[in-house]
């Protein structure tokens, strides 16, 4: 996985809406975890690791999230949320994220998440199987190196 | 339901967030819509209406919403919101809300909202059954009549 | 501004979030009011009656808001919500919403809201100028006929 | 400040929103860096930290946020952030917060931030005075003691 390091291979662009500023004047500190968690959502999609909402017997939780906030976000803009996971454990996963504003052509967030890969009806955590762990590392392997 | 007009029999409480002001330093108009919803499952709860999540095949749905803003709220603030149900349909009713600034001790919002019952399964409005009917009924009854 | 009616000068685009969901699993009711919120924003960017947050002095200001919700909208999807004014009075005015949901191909909701020129220092409506208003009217008139 | 550690000095209560839970039926991550936020706005109200919205010139800004998520939060809930200062540096500190859950009785999250005291007007970190610096040791120090 040391590889992925650097390369996103899932991103999604999303418009900053007006009412997510606060009355500072920038986008709340808030914002910036659903911006994650959409982000977040697309690559279990593309790598078959969310479970429907129908069947929640084991699937994907968040176990922690970080966020370090670098510029403020204005509207208006749109950012790109790009996602990577960089390591790979027996039962859990880190992903990390970086947030990319288009009005100010830099990077104004990096975060960063634990997930656990959970049994719901066990109550606990369990190891991640082949099919899953093929997808990731497949869909990893897809990025394009970035340049440093 | 004429008697119901004017009292509230349902009311709840909620501090206001400093997260909650937009740039224009009030609280965001959504917001209002998130408070309204609070007191109308309050209501729900108290009525016997709630389905549970896990009995999803009849239950209340949301039809229209609507916000009066009179006044701005800001932060800090606790406001109290009021419910009642002023109108009973067959399948149907109509809810009111009154929502009440602690620091402006006026009322700095109104709204309404109908309400329908609706069947998941058939993916149609039913009548609301008797029990349901007597217990919204029971529930209006007790509201103290509220001076004009 | 008859003509004005069934025309929308102004739509967004805008991506529904996964965490936009609530515990009934569709898009919950308080996202409705922000969609409309950023088409009223850029309404007003477009019309030039948005004041910068700078000057605080004159400006638009939500009187009122109304949301009819007729599907369900749920993730994955991309709601265009268009909007138009449809009824021009001396220092207010009421604009009309349309949310078209693409994974639907049908309508989802419609709204209205009660918009007032407001001076915040005076803490009073005052009458739109005819800038304002004539920029209305431009803007309203730039819009396509669309078919009943 | 290392006294500070394991004590709250500043703690709000919340009600859990209905409309605060996503599609997994439980409440939705964002919403903890809302709860949070609105402890750290507490504190700063009561050590002084918070400058006005009208004087902008020099206050606390976040850099990082951090959530740990140790037991699903679900609706009808009240939670009890409690929040302290765990570290001081010269022109920033680092808080902890710590979330109960009433329903679970128990510690359903916690968190960590780091602040940096801004000039907005410089466009650069600057010293925290001596006022804040007491202010902040103050209240820390006023904060009881809290069993392990």
């Amino acid at each position: 996985m040391e590889n992925a390091l650097g390369r996103y291979p899932v991103s999604i662009t999303i418009p900053v809406a007006w009412g997510e500023m606060d009355a500072m004047q920038h986008v709340n500190n808030v914002v910036y975890l659903r911006w994650f968690e959409s982000a977040r959502i697309a690559y279990f999609e593309k790598s078959g690791l969310q479970a429907g909402l129908d069947d929640l017997s084991v699937g994907p939780i968040l176990a922690r999230s970080t966020v370090d906030y670098i510029l403020p976000v204005t509207y208006p803009d749109t950012v790109r949320v790009e996602i990577a996971v960089t390591k790979m454990g027996r039962s859990s996963f880190e992903m990390s994220y970086r947030l990319w504003s288009e009005a100010l052509q830099k990077v104004a967030a990096k975060g960063d998440a634990v997930i656990v890969n959970y049994d719901y009806q066990a109550g606990k955590s369990v190891p991640l199987d082949d099919r899953t762990r093929g997808a990731i590392h497949a869909l990893e392997a897809s990025a394009p190196a970035r340049p440093a």
